[in-house]
């Protein structure tokens, strides 16, 4: 059973997936990962995975065959367990509980060949629409309370598998940085009756120098302070606390996310990145101070180790600068 | 000029190295860095670099001259410029300041062959005396609250010069890690009148089984919510809230930290790894709650983006099974 535990210091929890404990040597170098070959994800290869959860079959297709054009199933190597209690005890000082959780994978389209960038626009649509139907279905279970939503493009940005897909993992507790944003969010609405995030779109569409690309439900910016070239932000403009389209509708943020990406794909020649969702935890969904919105991070610098012992980040690529280049993208 | 801005909602503070403004097409894929050639760290390329601010010279050479044996220079690329004032102010809802502070860079030893793990335990203690040298003399800059030391070791932990050198880096503010520990550990001890890495120390070395070494003043062990595998922290047994050695010796710290070292370099081939020093605050460097220690990291995963988004870490390798391999190496 993975356990999840918290370090007694900064209160950051993580997964320890003790069942994959790797011996030193597992730590192959990436480079030697092998490529192309049989991929699990490919249509006619359904047998090669879990079960599936849900899928679009929009030709009528059996599940676990091909005909879908977006399938979902648990993770094969799944960092976290579905089944058993929490069972949160102590040792000594430190804190633990089982790694109860769900981790799934979406995979986005049946072509291997395709991206988020350059997939059919509807497409997106689906992979939003799917992300937020696990979402639903998974808040449903009382153990979790929190979703992440999160893509790795790119060996480098930690993507195992080519053929592109989403990562969706249920867990018991509210990932640290998510937390911090909550938490600060809230002292500043005690402090003001307003969203933090509010102030900042307000600010940033009146002054416009970080705006990269606006449409009617959405902006995209490059936050005043990111940690890395390039960083980008993309936030509803009116308030939404959790990740579910008020219009019922994904077709504007599956919009912004694909040009986003496009820019990204022309200006930076199809970079490896991460982005996750951020979103309200499950037992306090809808709120006035905190704002969902995506954080996407082409991995463009090697930099993140010493960042990650200090929490400090060193940036050569000033958000204005980042954000002209990505305004005057041709795609 | 670079500027340190603020994240106005989770209160992070980065550097934006405004001059060393890189444009997309600098973004050169890191396979395409040359090695070897022209080395600016080695013995009669002083002039190269921007002139030393202090060296270990036993043969009575010249400065900026060879003959050395250890030799501080301000770093030619600085993230942060040493003359100017803070000049902090406001921007709407955004807060940023003058991006002054020190960079600077200790070749550690005069052979380009050599790493920290390689090199005489003697040359080790030079280095961490260095490293306190240069503390103590830029505290007295009133501008500064805090200086981090660290090493980035291997390209893929982001070393841009092959040659062995720890960086220093003063800043006006303290690393939002740093914060969060410094707070954390202050709560604690209002509440317990304890140090909290005291308590776990205690408790590490009564159990025994992430204990990864131990000598006279300190242990190293991997602590028991690691971010990676292999993470391993090095602190001083007895409480010390500042990085300097209360008996005046850095013999047992250069013993550890090679011991360590060496460790990993047998059981996981050398890695690339980055450490940081984590010590007080210069406005409260003796106290009773925080306790400097050395966090170092092999660089084995490359899953460090998506945790980047979200706080949250997966990590395969459990503390107790590291530590196992570690105290079981043969150096």
């Amino acid at each position: 059973m993975p356990e999840l535990r918290k370090d007694p210091i900064v209160g950051r929890w993580v997964i320890i997936s003790v069942e994959r404990g790797k011996r030193p040597t597992d730590f192959v170098s990436p480079s030697q990962r092998k490529k192309g070959g049989f991929c699990p994800f490919c249509p006619g290869n359904e047998y090669t995975t879990p079960p599936e959860i849900m899928a679009f079959r929009p030709s009528g297709s059996q599940p676990n065959s091909a005909g879908w054009t977006l399938r979902v199933m648990p993770n094969k190597f799944p960092a976290l367990q579905i089944y058993g209690d929490l069972g949160k005890t102590g040792e000594g000082i430190f804190d633990k509980m089982n790694g109860v959780g769900a981790h799934e994978v979406i995979v986005e389209t049946p072509d291997h060949n395709l991206s988020l960038s350059t997939m059919q626009q509807k497409t997106v649509e689906d992979v939003l629409w799917a992300c937020h139907l696990r979402l639903d279905d998974l808040k449903k279970d009382q153990r979790f309370k929190y979703v992440l939503i999160f893509k790795n493009e790119g060996e480098v940005a930690g993507a195992t598998l080519e053929h592109s897909h989403t990562q969706v993992i249920a867990l018991p507790i509210v990932p640290a940085l998510v937390k911090e944003e909550i938490d600060s969010a809230r002292r500043h609405f005690e402090f003001k009756e307003r969203c933090i995030f509010c102030d900042v779109i307000n600010q940033e569409l009146d002054d416009g120098k970080r705006v990269i690309y606006e449409n009617a439900r959405y902006v995209a910016l490059a936050p005043f302070a990111p940690r890395a070239p390039f960083e980008t932000w993309i936030l509803p403009k009116r308030h939404e606390s959790a990740f579910m389209p008020a219009d019922k509708s994904f077709a504007d943020l599956a919009e912004i996310l694909q040009r986003i990406l496009r820019q990204m794909d022309r200006i930076l020649d199809t970079p490896p990145y991460n982005f996750v969702i951020h979103t309200s935890p499950f037992y306090d969904e809808v709120n006035e101070h905190y704002h969902w919105h995506i954080e996407l991070m082409p991995k463009l610098t090697k930099i993140a180790g010493f960042e990650w012992g200090s929490g400090f980040y060193i940036n050569p690529t000033p958000p204005e600068e980042s954000a002209k280049f990505m305004r005057e993208a041709k795609i």
